[in-house]
């Protein structure tokens, strides 16, 4: 049978997260850059690709299996893969 | 008037989203990439151009209309767009 | 000493963010370009860079300082920062 306290007791707890979900509110866009020699740069699990950068001044990229940069230009030399995440 | 049992009613309702925001919390930033023939690739409504890719080794673009990647060079035979969102 | 109105005014204040977290649910991703003369450009403070232009169809680059795109290639007249953030 409720009492007062015990329905206050559960409205503290709750209450705690009063200012927003923290664990949500305060999260950010946060990323990286990931560079490897030869012409693919993975980025690593949960993290997203979002662009990629190549040796030889080449702009032509793909991204392979969802997280790799792999540039396309005949003569490679690096790959870099831009990684972000929520955090 | 209110009773206890009202009260712990709406408390049991708000608990259920105790665990912080599910439908945030578990929230992560997911890519795919965009491709086109021509010199546009354009990002589907609801997603943002985080960057581009374009034929002929080219890295020289620009975001028209705040969702769609043009490739500059000179000659140009495909277009990606990078686009991510919260899903 | 705890009245049942004193529980449910703090009830009915947490309550009101009973659809979710307002503020988080419906944060988006959004992205915009600063693009400079020279081989640098940097996304503003609580912006993350994503990705890189280069003028000369120059498609290498790194991130220096973790939000400056430098464009690497020998001869270089702009740079673009591809900047995004949770809004």
């Amino acid at each position: 049978e409720e009492t007062l306290d015990s329905v206050m007791k559960s409205l503290k707890e709750l209450l705690s997260y009063h200012d927003g979900c923290p664990s949500t509110v305060t999260k950010t866009l946060s990323c990286t850059s990931i560079k490897a020699s030869g012409r693919l740069a993975s980025c690593p699990p949960g993290m997203a690709v979002t662009g990629c950068a190549c040796g030889y001044g080449c702009g032509s990229w793909d991204i392979q299996n969802g997280n790799t940069c792999h540039c396309q230009c005949s003569v490679m030399d690096w790959a870099t893969a831009r990684c972000c995440q929520l955090a």
